[in-house]
């Protein structure tokens, strides 16, 4: 067994949450580890979402990683939505006061964190299996685990929870401890990249009878897009034609018409789950991001509301060891929780309004229905719709 | 059996909308004739909403009845929305630019209709018994009815169904031509109407965990409140003192120190229920109001709708008799469920966001939560529930 380390800051998961959480701290000189329980290449392989508020944003500026972000991300003023065949945009930079949003996939924000980290040597430990935390309330938590065959154990201040939806942090708070809050949807999204120009400038979020789907994009030449599929579906089912038929099916005709085609890079089925778990704290445990709360995609909340509670949690940690101030700390759950219940309030907002709900009453079907069409007949609908899109204040 | 007579329109269902479209059509030389199954007496008791939109105010002035609404009537420029034990105030009329409603009791709207009527000799039939309806696809449909024993049939151009949810006139409509939608809800209101001050001077609508309640007024004395209650309450279980209580215990503390106890002079429960009938035509046949929708009463919306059905109606029927132009008789049906669908998804989602749903998840109240503490801190949320509450366009 290696000796054991010590760390002011021990950040359980090297994603974007704990990475940037890390770089932030670092350039207010607060030591940090990060631990990370798959490789660096897994990590930076995975696909998700890939549109920041201008808040996710200016916290990267913040952590010293926007300037390729700044340069290849895409500014967009306004998302688009198809109902009955028919697509309206919504200027989200008129309806907001001049807000916008940034097309920039997680998987380069992540490349940019380790870049960054890397730079200023920041600790960033990856392989690291089998972790395992200690003591989170007493004054000396720890965590131990697996690295190349031996166990080792890191002591800290603080430990950060920043693992994941299935990560050991949350785990590791007593089940009587924490209330859980759940909404698993009857339908997943089957997702394909493909190395095609985008149909449409902006985002389309395309509702129809047979199921929502929706047109992204990470660059001006790789396409992201989504289908709403059974829970059921399996991924070998759909080969590239089948997918590439049933989106232009479900999308108004003029957009199915501008659709490249081209072989997928990658396929995926993804199942839809409204989740938080409260509080986000448990003595010296501190959760954030995905450990503490899950969004359906509709709305990409998930990367956004881990960068707003980085942005409380980093701010708490910098006033204990520059001010010696813990207020922050000690309203962090509180703080985080209010943000994070309006996005979830969005986020199942915008996924029971587009998506298709097969078990839904004819009464049912008609609200939606008439809350779309009361959406797209009503400015101060949409200037709701566009305050959460483009991301509620800190 | 009495001579068949005739006339142009024939109106079944003596409540504000047919004596209100009778009176329309009245002062534009278009007679009519209103069948009531009911006495006058009655009708005129009904105890019944009472916050008229400012079309529906508007509709009463051209109909030559607005006089004593304008006043007696109070002009509302806001309502309350008690949330957490806290009390917030929405400025329709800033939230709407300078929108505003009536509070003037549907009671007192159906007895200057009466008025009014009587004023013209309109010819208002009541206690009609044992109506039918015939020949509605055919050009030539008739209603005969009972009055004093004796049967008799009166002919007419077009029969227009304003006699209520459990009237006649819709179960008149073949089933397989009509779409029923229907949500009852799993619970009722229990009403209250006293002699007494009310506890403030704008609409208050209350959540509570216990269940919602509404503080609402007729006039500077006379007050009507509201409990949700389960479907199998009975009023006899009620004494007042209970009622106060219960209301108090729910609302605000601040407000209940104002609420004045008296004695009740009416106390009843209603269940709540969404529900339209698509078309709202058959050959012949107009529905309007309650004939073809329901709406809970969260949000005031069924006398106002159905006034912009009688908009939408007396307009076609004009048009038709003045100007030979059917167009607004064959886009009846088309334009009112256009607004009617809107209204009832406003209703539905007043009624969801305020009650008290024992069924329910905790997710799902969760999301009812963080849904009004949003609407309390965006002014665009606010916007949109004013633009509704107001009353949209016709």
């Amino acid at each position: 067994m290696a000796e054991p380390a010590s760390t002011s800051v021990l950040i359980i998961g090297g994603g974007p949450s704990g990475l940037l959480l890390s770089q932030l701290l670092h350039r207010q000189g607060i030591d940090s580890v990060v631990l990370e329980r798959r490789s660096r290449d897994h990590v930076l392989s995975r696909i998700r979402a890939g549109v920041l508020e201008q808040g996710a944003a200016d916290l990267l500026r913040t952590a010293g990683v926007g300037a390729r972000m700044d340069r290849e991300g895409l500014v967009h003023e306004g998302i688009e939505i198809a109902v009955g065949g028919r697509l309206h945009r919504l200027d989200l930079a008129a309806l907001t006061g001049g807000k916008t949003v940034m097309v920039y996939g997680q998987t380069e924000v992540t490349a940019d964190l380790y870049a960054a980290r890397d730079a200023m040597d920041g600790v960033v430990i990856d392989a690291a299996e089998d972790v395992a935390l200690h003591g989170l309330e007493t004054d000396a938590p720890s965590a131990s685990f697996l690295k190349d065959g031996a166990r080792q154990t890191i002591r800290a201040d603080f430990i950060i929870g920043c693992d994941g939806f299935h990560g050991v942090s949350r785990r590791s708070i007593p089940a009587d401890r924490l209330s859980l809050f759940e909404l698993v949807y009857p339908f997943g999204w089957l997702g394909l990249l493909a190395d095609v120009p985008p149909a449409a400038d902006e985002l389309v979020y395309a509702s129809h009878p047979d199921g929502f789907s929706l047109c992204s994009m990470r660059s001006p030449t790789r396409s992201r897009y989504y289908l709403q599929c059974p829970l059921d579906e399996k991924v070998a089912d759909w080969d590239d034609d089948r997918f590439w038929e049933t989106l232009c099916a479900r999308l108004p005709e003029e957009l199915a018409a501008r659709v490249t085609r081209g072989p997928s890079i990658e396929k995926s089925i993804a199942p839809l789950r409204s989740f938080v778990a409260e509080p986000m704290r448990h003595g010296r445990l501190f959760l954030a991001g995905d450990a503490a709360h899950i969004v359906p995609p509709t709305g990409a909340k998930g990367l956004n509301l881990a960068a707003s509670d980085i942005h409380y949690l980093s701010t708490a940690l910098i006033d204990h060891y520059r001010n010696g101030d813990d207020e922050g700390l000690e309203r962090y759950s509180e703080r985080a929780l209010a943000r994070v219940w309006k996005a979830e309030r969005f986020s199942w907002w915008m996924t029971s309004v587009l998506h298709s709900f097969p078990e839904k009453g004819a009464f049912a079907v008609r609200m939606q229905q008439a809350e779309l069409e009361y959406l797209l007949s009503s400015p101060a609908a949409q200037a709701s719709l566009a305050e959460n899109y483009v991301g509620l204040p800190y």
